[in-house]
């Protein structure tokens, strides 16, 4: 099974930037956007629009709003009978039990790719946005007929098309990652800039300057995807922002008696176990036997990491 | 006044970035640091070094850490009889408190570098470091004689040799400010990183990218250093933390329903307001006159911005 059609559905800069590098390397058969603006734009760059998914696409990628993927994949499942369907949404539960519901699990793969989340739209959207970061793929607690086939498939398409690190992950544990990783850090940078915000304070404007900048990036930048984010993954983020408020409870008491030692000793922790946040060591699985592997740990919720290798995956099943 | 024979004090991060810049500019007398390596790395470097700060200095800039500014300026005091003495430390009433003890209030300048805080040591020093910055300009309550063409000349200096964006400023408001822009970000950072540490999720680590990168950037990074700056502004940095933990309890309690449109007019509220916190407009005030101002706004917590037009300044007083 290989790819070589391939449809977008939702072109901001996410889907924008999927299907300029498809274009890139001719795979792109369309693509498709509810907004007549976003379709002249995407013309004026030349790639090929159109009102449906086309008929004969052998990979649909669903990139529109979160609140939106339901109906764009059925619409997509009914465009295109013959299409694997991947969607490139931030939580993925919320989405697999939308298809489990929809009854096209035989048919569907979860990707997320980690990157390009703080701007919006098609104006910003770039052929190498997405390529050369981790892409996620993610699986259901069940796996049907032709799962294995059909996931190999679109993580080679990955590697191949996007130069992508495949890091195949459990649903459930996906969104409770990227609550860590990427959503809970949102709300820390929106808290920040409330709490700046409401401080009324000029002169801490002026003062502002690496600190604020970064911890700020993300802050805001289009409240609706940001809403579908943090309410489809409600549950998980909440455990996670009770955990933040707890530490940063710690050291509001710590302040009392900062010199006292143990916030020092706190501090010196912190030390330690950051650098290996900021340079992590990814080894990568070569997954030769994913299958016996996926099947033996079936209900754990461990990551399964591919870069390469594939071959076992993809022939396990053949 | 002007100062063309300036000694450093402690050569890490920033007072071997100053130096560096000074030696290139030709003004630098000499370097002092408490450190055998320390003073080899930076005499290798090509950089003149001394046991004590050269008696003719006509202006000594102390970089050494918070805990030992005290100490630090009585030495300098004494060494150099007719420098103007002045610290780059990021809390800056304490060191004014220290200053007035120490009989020294008549030679002081407050200075604060908004800039290169995350990593450390004389390795990571560069000339460039700290020019094209922000420089926060401290005064403290009462202004002594001689205050107007000291803090003009420092002012200058800073504008001449770093092409520094000057804020002078109240040093109360100061370590407010910073609290809210530079301590209160740190701990943010910190209290991220023991989050993503304690969750003990492996997939995370595979999945974090940009967010966790910016957001922990100056997480942990020379926790002694880390610990005087946030003891140093305890008080101030509490009521930040407290502000914090207040905003992120109102997020947690949003998730509870987070279609139910409150949490939605809280993201579109941040996202009006983060523009203007990432591209500030900052007004730059010449300050013709700023003899009158301070002492028209003795009391205020205004904070005063001079980019060029010292020369009222500096002629106040004359």
């Amino acid at each position: 099974m290989s790819f070589e059609r391939v449809s977008v559905v939702g072109a901001g800069l996410i889907g924008g930037s999927i299907a300029r590098r498809l274009h890139e390397v001719g795979v792109l058969a369309g693509v498709v956007d509810s907004d007549p603006a976003t379709r002249s734009a995407v013309a004026a760059a030349g790639l090929p629009v159109g009102d449906v998914v086309l008929a004969g696409s052998d990979l649909v990628m669903l990139a529109g709003p979160l609140d939106t993927i339901g109906a764009l994949l059925t619409e997509a499942a009914t465009s295109a009978p013959d299409a694997v369907l991947v969607d490139v949404g931030s939580v993925k539960t919320a989405v697999h039990a939308a298809v489990a519901a929809a009854g096209l699990a035989e048919r569907y793969v979860g990707c997320h790719p980690m990157g390009g989340a703080e701007l919006s739209g098609f104006a910003h959207s770039d052929p190498a946005l997405l390529t050369d970061v981790t892409w996620a793929v993610t699986y259901p607690d069940s796996l049907g007929d032709g799962w294995m086939t059909r996931t190999g498939a679109v993580a080679r398409f990955l590697l191949e098309m996007f130069d992508a690190r495949v890091v195949m992950i459990d649903a459930v544990e996906h969104d409770a990652s990227v609550a860590l990783v990427s959503h809970g850090p949102h709300v820390l940078a929106n808290a920040l800039l409330e709490v700046l915000e409401a401080a009324d304070a000029p002169a801490a404007r002026h003062l502002a300057a690496g600190s604020v900048r970064d911890a700020t990036r993300v802050a805001g930048r289009n409240p609706v995807r940001t809403l579908n984010m943090l309410a489809d993954n409600a549950d998980a983020l909440a455990g996670v922002l009770d955990r933040l408020i707890a530490v940063l409870t710690d050291y509001r008491a710590d302040l009392d008696a900062p010199r006292d030692g143990a916030l020092l000793d706190r501090l010196e922790q912190v030390d330690r176990d950051a650098a290996a946040w900021r340079d992590p060591d990814l080894t990568w699985t070569a997954c030769t036997d994913l299958d016996t592997l996926l099947r033996e740990r079936g209900a754990s919720r461990a990551a399964f990491l591919v870069r390469a290798g594939l071959d076992g995956l993809e022939s396990a099943e053949a």
